[in-house]
């Protein structure tokens, strides 16, 4: 039975030949993620169960950086909870203020994850892992509780969703504007619990940065996980951060797909989401004058260096419109040193900006950036859902760090080729 | 009538020849300050008392710098309030996500305060500045209101206390040693409703921001004000931020203080104010082995650009113990952009503390690294009280930016002689 990418490391990881679409199985992870948020539940749900030892204290990832550095003392107290059980169970990869950063930036930068691999998270965007060639998905923090402790999950295998990526991509176009325009074009429930494999030549065209933003919002759609081929730009990104055998699996050439869809690259206009669904997709030439109070660059989403690079070409030399307060938040310290290595760093303050330090913060309406009410941002962030950046009456609209970084600079939302 | 410092600057400002001790007096400021705290406090009184006009939108400051960039709604609609207050007034110095800094470090530097000057604040601390020879002073949000409207406001002239200060300051002495020192011998209300008359050859020893941070830490005496002479280092201070005529004042030499201390710079030992409150001094060879979980470094006490070279001298080349979470917050956007360009910033990311953008932050309980249960922090903020970062259980420890980075290193509250 040909299977589809995803469904072979499926079978792998539950020791089956073979899966197919709908069938249940139990399969063994290769690393768990939870958060401040989600790991004190997933916590607490693992010792009610009556568990007292996690399955491999190597492979849990407990990441403190939605509420941290703690905005209150809730989420302080959710801190020390999880703290005091990387203690307990001797966690190596507990992840605290000041070795931290957005967790779906972060594992990959310290790898953790890795090509053919099976990952859970009590996150939704775990799918981000996909990037990799890796299968990861979003559970809930009871299921995590289980993984935790026994390193299993229940799953049922998902069928799958093509996309075929040709072309190159035109001038500003990022992993952000593919992902929004698939997602404008099949809906936020388009793919749901399915698969969006991506394939095609124009896979070599984007950069592991752009992978990881096209899978991260892989949720966006409804899917159950976003992946990749793996191919040498993923050879190389993992090479100086894994230490350990991967398996690179491949789809059958005769897997079946529910749906194909061919993505030119070469067409793509910068894309924005409006509110309130990422699917309410325009091209930046179809938007009217839209003002902004405040533009985020940053997050699971787009705060890698690539994101900072662009946002910086933009940014340099010019400076951000009065009444645009611009949050740059490099998503881990390592790519915040490299802002300051490069010179980001210093062409963000220059320009008006504000540099976080790395933090999920404004995206999910944590801190470092809520709206009042009435207020409008871009945001390189995965949802502009009512109120998640703050005020019920606010206003987020979702697009790449160019289109952020321009908009800053010009106040209302637009190209980057329209930054004078 | 010989006069204090204080009161020769209050004579002036009130059109009086003389005032004494006592007396109450109706005074022109030169210029008012809010916050988003006391910011829509106050702009709520102005408008209810009546007043529908400023009495000069060049010399009102207000500054988003306390709960900024925001970290919920309400927050942020308090920075509406005061956002919309500006835009309609047409107020000058309004700071914002992006110009913003803590407010106490932030005005001196963009020249708003000026020797000879009278400031009042909606803050506590606003008597900082008179470190370059101002007079300043807290005040309530509802006397702030009459003063943006009228520019007047009422004072009883406070006495004062002499401190004489003399010799070179010992190794890793700052200005924060020597206010906490004096605040350790007077107590909290040692100065109260007093000014506090810094003198003595060992003035010149001290630097500006050496000064600011003495002057800051007046009202943790109880002063109403803190004050030095101004000499070389002032006049070259204010060289390129104050472009207006300034006056300068000196106490007449027959001036009657109330008591009069002298402190001997290099006798000092680095001070650490225990829990819960600054009066609780001890050197730090006094101290036990004390454990801590967060070191911050930052605030209008200690968040200027010294400080941050200091500090970073301490973290070259080391990391912080595991499980101290490390909080640095230069104090502006000068300041940031100022530790990126000498390299500070680097430091302190390759040490393992985080650098966070501008904001009061965990100081006052706010944001950016507040305390859990049993928690305990370092930190070179102004405050011990209980529960002024966390939980109602966690405890604050007063003391230098070189203490603070030398305890982040060592896990535990350590001179920095003693880091390895």
């Amino acid at each position: 039975m040909a299977m589809t990418m995803t469904q072979k490391i499926l079978a792998k990881h539950a020791g089956l030949d073979a899966v197919t679409a709908g069938q249940l199985i139990e399969a063994q992870v290769d690393l768990t993620l939870a958060n401040d948020i989600t790991g004190p539940v997933a916590i607490r749900e693992m010792e009610k169960a009556g568990f007292d030892k996690v399955f491999d204290r190597t492979k849990i990832a407990l990441v403190m950086d939605h509420f941290a550095p703690n905005k209150d003392i809730k989420s302080a107290q959710q801190c020390l909870e999880c703290r005091e059980f990387a203690k307990k169970y001797d966690i190596v990869n507990f992840y605290d203020v000041g070795e931290m950063g957005v967790e779906h930036a972060l594992l990959p930068e310290k790898g953790l994850t890795a090509p053919g691999e099976l990952i859970i998270g009590a996150d939704s965007h775990t799918c981000t892992y996909g990037a990799l060639g890796a299968f990861s998905t979003g559970v809930g923090s009871t299921d995590l509780a289980a993984g935790m402790a026994t390193g299993k999950a229940w799953f049922k295998v998902p069928s799958a969703i093509k996309f075929v990526l040709k072309g190159k991509k035109a001038p500003w176009i990022s992993g952000k504007d593919v992902i929004l325009h698939i997602i404008g074009k099949i809906g936020v429930d388009g793919a749901l619990y399915k698969s969006m494999e991506f394939t095609g030549e124009g896979v070599a065209e984007l950069s592991m940065d752009d992978r990881f933003t096209i899978c991260n919002m892989a949720i966006e759609a409804g899917a159950k996980n976003g992946i990749f081929p793996v191919d040498d730009k993923t050879m190389e990104y993992i090479k100086d951060r894994v230490h350990r055998a991967v398996t690179v699996f491949e789809a059958d050439a005769d897997a079946v797909y529910d749906e194909t869809y061919e993505i030119d690259l070469s067409t793509l206009r910068p894309t924005v989401a409006c509110p309130h669904l990422p699917e309410n997709t325009k091209t930046i030439d179809e938007l009217d004058h839209i003002e902004i109070q405040q533009s985020v660059i940053g997050s699971c989403t787009n705060g890698r260096i690539e994101d900072m690079r662009i946002a910086a070409s933009i940014l340099k030399g010019r400076h951000v419109a009065p009444g645009v307060r611009t949050i740059v938040i490099p998503a881990t310290q390592e790519v915040y040193l490299q802002c300051i290595e490069e010179g980001l760093a210093k062409i963000f303050i220059q320009a008006g900006a504000i540099v976080s330090t790395p933090t999920c913060g404004p995206c999910l309406g944590g801190h470092m950036g809520i709206l009042a009410q009435n207020e409008r941002s871009i945001s390189t962030t995965n949802r502009n859902f009512v109120g998640r950046m703050g005020h019920i009456t606010s206003e987020i609209y979702l697009a790449s760090p160019a289109v952020a970084a321009a908009s800053a600079v010009m106040g209302y939302i637009c190209a980057p080729e329209d930054v004078k």
